[in-house]
């Protein structure tokens, strides 16, 4: 997505840490033009599917979700919460090790939102080692869901999570994929 | 606003402690055609402003920051951060203390996205006893920004929150406003 780049590339800002920010207009500011995109884009790219729901994680998911729901016949979209609390009988559950933070959530969706045979897309903002979407695919296993795909906004293509997820066999479409941040260089697939 | 107020009835929980649960269709699945409505009766209760960005907090706050800037010429929205992490110099923080999670929390919004004299709305979920707001208002202060006014979806009348923040002359506008929780009954200003 050619719009997108750009953003990345005029704005991204890489750390120490293979860490790539974008908080100027997706986890901290949002562009609400660019996230309306985003939106109409996961639609071309998953015009053949009719969710029921749109899942994500809690917090720069959300409006990744509902920019997409837009173009989706405004489904309801059901987002995960990232909690330290324990489990519970009325929420499905799954760990998330956050690869910035360095640190364990629970990943918790309450079970009454999630119905067998819903079918449901994925929608995420970043995909690297694919720890928060596997945590959104384990919770869709337990309630017996169908996953129609996953859009993800910015994935880190040399590292393993798009490739796991894949051979899932799950759907995965990425807005912007990021080869490399060698020398504080941006380079896309 | 009627359609909020029926969804509330119909769907809202009420959980000793005074808590009141929306999680069907604002704090955790979302209503995106309740979430439009809520954002057009944003822009009609606040017709004269023009905000150059619309402020929040995340989690919940990012749908609804989403679907008021659409009203609002797709101005960007900005998420504040809560989070555990000490102050920086490169952030404004501000302390909040949840009322339903009893925790405490840094507030924080990176200072290269609100600039001086920035004409500011915020819009949250709740207001309760005031302090995700008041932590906002603190921020924006330091920020030096002009706050145009503060949209709030649900409002708890008979707690101190509302009454604080018009004392400090801001313009706060509630789409529905809980006048009691007694009995579990759910009854309205």
């Amino acid at each position: 997505m050619k719009l997108l780049e750009e953003k990345i590339i005029n704005e991204g800002k890489v750390y120490p840490g293979d860490i790539l920010k974008i908080d100027s207009f997706l986890n901290h500011q949002i562009d609400t033009i660019l996230m309306d995109e985003i939106g109409k884009e996961f639609k071309r790219l998953f015009s053949e599917c009719k969710p029921d729901k749109i899942l994500t994680i809690e917090a720069s998911g959300i409006a990744i979700a509902l920019a997409t729901a837009k173009y989706f016949d405004n489904c309801p979209i059901l987002f995960a919460k990232k909690t330290l609390a324990a489990n519970s009988s009325d929420a499905y559950t799954a760990k998330e090790k956050s690869y910035t933070r360095g640190n364990e959530y629970t990943v918790r969706v309450a079970k009454e939102y999630l119905k067998e045979n819903d079918n449901i897309l994925i929608v995420d903002d970043f995909l690297a080692n694919g720890e928060a979407l596997n945590s959104l695919i384990e919770i869709c296993k337990q309630a017996k869901v169908n996953i129609l795909g996953a859009g993800i906004v910015v994935c880190k293509t040399y590292q393993p999570g798009l490739e796991r997820i894949k051979k899932l066999g799950i759907k995965v479409e990425c807005l912007a994929k990021i080869k490399s941040l060698d020398n504080n260089t941006i380079s896309f697939d």
